[in-house]
């Protein structure tokens, strides 16, 4: 394929994004033998845990001990999701790599899901901001980019304006999330656009969720934009509180494995992501959505089976 | 996005390549009322059983009966598979509007599936072409064109030399199936491209399958580079027996729902189709993999729901 980035890369949110609404809850040893499969099949980046109320996210509570025992055993970038100052606190406490800060592209979702409105989470940002040591990172997450359940289309504009008061404040890199899967290659296509028009000197990640079928064709479309940054999830955990039995987010594997056939390079290994990701199904306790996991690889011989 | 077709054409295919793998064999009269729920969608060309040994397929054994009881009820090109001349006189005999004769890009998948080799199979199909009355017509679909299980990867100038061969004996419309879902954007570039530059004339589908969770995004490629026939099966009904949990045929609604939110005309309604999943789903007795039918389309809002 011509004009796709030669070399993309991938955070691993499955810990966060995935495990935040599975009903059986990890213990931090599985979650720790889950993270360590991970960052031995390649993984540099990962978001492992959410410092969000442990009464309303009881899977996430054991963040803190999460990261202290990730930190004893492996070195990779530890991301941890928060939704407003005293998450960022204990964070920050925590001593984690990078702080990523929650907000709604609307405020109807801002308020169902962070009980702000998008301005009230921007006026936390700057505190935030303010308040973190020179040594840990802010990210900013952006949900709803693609589309809010509530409000429907989102303007690509009112996405570009969020994102440009992020660089503002010194927010350099910033994940554009697909919460809900309402994301299509049109809309894709634009915001990578804009983006590239408006705001060159910032960080775009994208991450999407399959919940209508479109995850890898959102990715693809994105890479033909020049994005280079995804976000996805081990054997595609993860999923949706509107749509109960759809998919989830994007495949960490699936991804990697279109990726590679593209001639893109990831740094990650194919055969140790379905490894890990065959470890997060036993752990979770059902089958993934992951196709790859399923089928295998594309030149997978069946010369030789029954 | 510039440079797609404005409208794609799609001939369905889950009463045959979905129905023919499924434990349940549905009574004829169930397989009617799903044709009619599809054909009542929207859809003008079915391929809707195929004229195999009752023995081997007993899914389809009452080809005659579907075409001459779906022929008395609703108006749409009937398609029926066939894999050799005793199928393609049962299917005349039934006065089927297409026969559509199958072909494998390999000797290994040929004879196993056809238990004959391309080149035998090429001269069949020179047979059934001087014995095929006039009003019938005679497509090819050219199975395991992006890849055989046995194997491995398919030359794109092997396929197009038997898509020149199939010219020459007369045949204009040829279906390209990815029969086991090894297509990948690079292969369906290639072969668009070589397709476009070599048999202009060639009216080429793309059939693919989701296998690996490629099946959209194949699609999506194959529309950038001018493709505008396709072949999916309702709900993904279908499915590959070397990986039997995995995904199958592009599921239609999935594909249609993509294509109008990019802009393109389908001539379908998605309500209905939705409705022929949810009614597909009802007959085979399990869930089907699209996702449309678990999650809805994208701009569904959840504002009023709990």
């Amino acid at each position: 394929m011509t004009c796709l980035p030669q070399r993309v890369s991938i955070t691993e949110v499955g810990l966060r994004d995935g495990l935040q609404i599975e009903p059986r809850i990890l213990s931090t040893e599985e979650k720790l033998a889950l993270a360590c499969a991970l960052i031995d099949a390649g993984h540099t980046s990962l978001e492992v845990t959410s410092f969000v109320s442990p009464t309303r996210v009881p899977q996430l509570a054991d963040a803190a001990e999460l990261l202290a025992a990730l930190r004893r055993v492996r070195k990779a970038e530890l991301k941890a999701l928060v939704p407003n100052r005293r998450g960022a606190e204990r964070a920050i406490a925590a001593e984690v790599d990078t702080v990523v800060l929650v907000l709604s592209a609307t405020d109807t979702h801002g308020m169902r899901n962070l009980n702000r409105t998008t301005r009230d989470s921007l006026a936390g940002l700057g505190e935030i901001a303010a308040m973190t040591p020179a040594g840990t990172r802010i990210d900013v997450s952006l949900s709803v980019a693609f589309g809010c359940p509530f409000e429907g289309d989102v303007p690509v504009g009112a996405v570009i304006d969020l994102a440009d008061r992020f660089q503002q404040l010194g927010i350099g890199r910033v994940s554009f999330c697909d919460t809900t899967g309402m994301a299509t290659p049109r809309q894709v296509q634009g915001l990578a656009h804009t983006l590239r028009d408006n705001l060159p000197e910032l960080d775009a990640a994208f991450h999407f969720h399959n919940t209508r079928g479109l995850g890898l064709v959102c990715v693809m479309t994105a890479l033909q934009e020049g994005i280079e940054r995804f976000e996805s999830s081990v054997g595609g955990l993860g999923g949706c509180p509107f749509a109960p039995n759809a998919a989830g987010n994007v495949c960490t594997e699936d991804m990697v494995h279109m990726l590679h056939e593209m001639g893109i390079e990831t740094g990650l290994d194919l055969p140790r992501l379905l490894d890990a990701a065959r470890l997060a199904e036993q752990l979770v306790g059902h089958p993934l959505d992951g196709q790859v996991l399923k089928a295998g690889p594309r030149l997978r011989s069946h010369a030789d089976q029954g």
